[in-house]
């Protein structure tokens, strides 16, 4: 199993597309150590950096890393990506409030005749404490622990080439906090070497992600790829150490936690024994249900169970 | 400070009312206990009990016990409800399919011109376990822990009756499982003595409540009142030992996560020290986002933030 | 038949209430003339009353005339109510802006933390033209013509007591413009006498009540009631001259169009001897749908067909 | 001024895409004819060719022509098609009902477990009347005139590749019947040539596109371009004889209605000699609001005003 290491890409892709060339081929069970810049490509250093001028000369956000092909994946497949590691390739981020976005703003969809909040650049600095690593902004003065995740992992999707800042079936700027290290991230594969792109590291971030900027990162993200030959998905999935997931990214929000929950009724029905009606039934009484983002151009939720209901008695 | 026991009303009301006439009247610091009937009143006991035939002769469901009065309570106050004990008056729950209802179905307002799902019942029974009382169905065969809370608790709304299935800024159907003993939930108060109603516990309830029938129990529980004289709330809130909470249910799902979250900064500015920016920033990086019911006449979502994320450092 | 003619109420109802005792009992094929008062109670009468301030002692708005108690409605009736007339009883329409309040801003619902729309009052008089009335304002001197219709117009719901602010299956604050002289609106009747409200004349308005304020009047309404026993609908319907129509109010706004569809579905079912399938697939290539209303609690679309497609080959 | 024939393409492209090479390049004031077909490429002839099994062995659907060059057109720019002429090239259209298809069964965003609708086709045939053609099937025997209009008109997104079933600021499968002979399209320019593309031609449509087919037909559709240099508009336009028209797509409904009437205050400020509020009063009071489509992956709704009311005293 080789350990390839991507760097950064000099120009960016702003798409997850089969029109790209990749930029590496990889083996399943190779492990892949990928340079991600952060979502504003690094443009927002200061508290002084605010998103209107910094962001002048970018006409795209939510730069990508990839894409990486994977020998021997084919339409119909699903790809299983390790995330092994995040290492913050800095010692700050930031987070910025920005004109016209962000869960409590209006916004190019939720449209009204209202003037934006106020552009806010916040830097947070990364420290050493005695429990581990940790941010802190000189305003604020409240410790947020590193517990970093990756925001956008995505395949390309068949035939369209869709902006890095939207999450689907193809999973891609997602933003739900349990993409994280330690966790199994599994992906529909609809082109041939399924084509991976990831970027848009957070050093932590609420449900949700309220303002629409986490902690935002550079990170250097270790991933292990594998295949599932002929097992098609639908929507996203993740097997963390003690729970399945499915993840859903619709308008309005009720559609994103249909889907997250009619996904996960079938994976328990195709992988774990029960039928349909009683997985509606169990998921009622002890699944979880959390809004992983309530800012991208769709709203990603997560439907869950522990593993622990998956056993019968 | 004295305790008064409810019983179970011989007949029921079904809305959230000032027109009705309080069954009891307390003073803060009194702890009431609060006898309540199932959503549906008794009436599913076994599996045959299917909901459409079972429910055919009731014309309301969730039947509420109260209200209460509480002495002193104005509005523009707000009344806290510490719950200290629900107890299940049964050895068993139900759960149920009911036509056109539930989140993995088409409803009254989610309309379309599909059959419905077959109806079906789910009974679960108490057993005691080594580490603590369970239920389990028969078909299933999985452990739910006996985790209650109550699904519904409310004031009276102002003017309005408000049917006893709807949740709003008075409360009432939210079903969300942090409603639980050790919690304080605070209510608005809108009429003099507030009026408080209470029903439909949970022995136990997934994120979302998915087929609209959580752990159904009667129940005996046991409330705290208190009062908080001259601070009007816009929406439920709750507190436990470890987080702050705000609850707001609306459709679509994203408009109640927008104003759980506005709640919770005006919250943290209001109470916490941070202006509401600090707190739109901080919520971004640390807050909790879950939706508690995704089947009601509205969608309940709760917003959260851990206390230690409230200390400066 | 008699004619009775209904004075403007010294004090006001704020809700669509089965709590509230009639002001008058018709019999089926009366004539009603009811006074009603505009939407903000003719507190807003030059372009100096800003609401902030001129509803500052006003506890709730869309004060309504009413209940009327038609003898022999009982529920699982409907109710025929025909609009004869809507006579202004002022020279001038008022329209307004009022802050966190219309469908081009954040408001209750959607809530954001952005500031307010400013506050404006625009005045509208009322003129004779060659081809006859019309509004008119100073500043934006566009002629509007007098095309009046009744805004609220409601039965009293079951139990519950509403806020004259929402529109619903009773019908209540559609704001729906085809609610005009000439038509005949029908709507379920849940209480013994059917309990009738109205009141929020508009003299024109467009699709959507864009800002959340159509031209407000105060107005003397003539309508003819008449009863179809033991018929029961499930949401408002519509009979112009040339068309049916079928309204549906609900969030998101496609519940509204799918649930507006599917009554209308039914209805070409019930009476015009399609099957649903049929008339699915007819409406598909001929229906009428539009916004009646985007800014009340729940949004009303009208789904229509004209009656010249009801007619087989 | 040139008159261009393209024909129907061998193969078929399911994206609006930068990344497809132009079929022809026009000059501003050429005249271009399209032969378009029908949006599943005809493969459904008659009642027996029910969408499952006949779509089977197409993995896409709204098959494109073009895209064409318009010689001179740059980002910034605006592109004004008129919609001259569409003629039918063939004599019958048909619809039908696909599983999970349709605005009155759940689909792959509303997700839902019940079973679908079950499929049927309706073939609707071309007669000659005397009022003009029009088309009739044997079931329903209701004569819907021939009105056709162009379902599917797009410019290319910029670096994205959006699938032909979606709306969006570019155009696309809007199903607006607005977009009809006798009207002006106005589309964005985000690529150098803008690269247009149409498709999915309608006999006929009621508003909202009830089941997701109207009548569909392949065309011979006949269009003018012309170019508005350095003018940037957001969304689509359409000027008629008598109104000036927005079309705004997304989710839920109620985003799309905000866009609209945004879009239209903000025109009516450009071009028309009104301010913003002044144009958001206007609108209140006289604006059109229909909904286009409410099947397709947005909701495409439009919004108006009569021409007749841009004129002030």
């Amino acid at each position: 199993m080789a350990v390839i290491e991507i760097e950064k890409p000099k120009t960016y892709n702003y798409v997850f597309s089969s029109y790209l060339k990749p930029v590496a081929r990889v083996k399943p069970g190779d492990t892949v150590i990928m340079n991600t810049e952060d979502a504003c490509e690094g443009r927002i250093q200061t508290a002084a950096d605010l998103p209107k001028k910094a962001l002048s000369s970018v006409a795209f956000l939510n730069p990508q890393t990839g894409p990486i092909y994977v020998e021997g994946a084919e339409p119909g497949d699903t790809i299983a990506i390790k995330i092994v590691k995040i290492e913050p390739t800095t010692n700050q981020a930031f987070s910025a409030f920005a004109e016209f976005f962000g869960g409590l703003s209006s916004g190019p969809f939720t449209r009204t005749l209202q003037e934006p909040l106020k552009e806010k650049v916040w830097i947070w600095k990364l420290k050493d404490g005695k429990d581990g690593k940790y941010y802190i902004n000189d305003e604020i003065r409240v410790k947020v622990p590193f517990e970093p995740f990756v925001g956008t992992l995505a395949t390309a999707p068949k035939l369209e080439a869709i902006s890095s800042l939207t999450p689907g079936p193809f999973g891609g700027n997602q933003d739900v906090p349990d993409v994280r290290p330690g966790n199994t991230v599994y992906l529909p594969v609809f082109n041939p070497g399924a084509l991976v792109f990831t970027g848009d590291c957070h050093a932590h971030q609420g449900q949700g992600e309220l303002c629409g900027f986490a902690l935002e990162i550079p990170a250097r993200v270790t991933l292990t790829f594998d295949l599932i030959k002929k097992k098609a998905i639908a929507w996203p999935r993740i097997l963390s150490p003690d729970k399945i997931m499915t993840i859903a990214s619709a308008r309005p929000m009720e559609d994103a936690a249909r889907i997250a929950n009619v996904e996960l009724c079938l994976w328990m029905e195709e992988e774990f024994g029960f039928t349909r009606w009683e997985a509606y039934e169990l998921l009622t009484q002890v699944g979880g249900l959390y809004v992983g983002n309530m800012v991208d151009t769709f709203y990603s939720l997560v439907a869950s169970i522990e593993k622990k209901y998956l056993v019968r008695e």
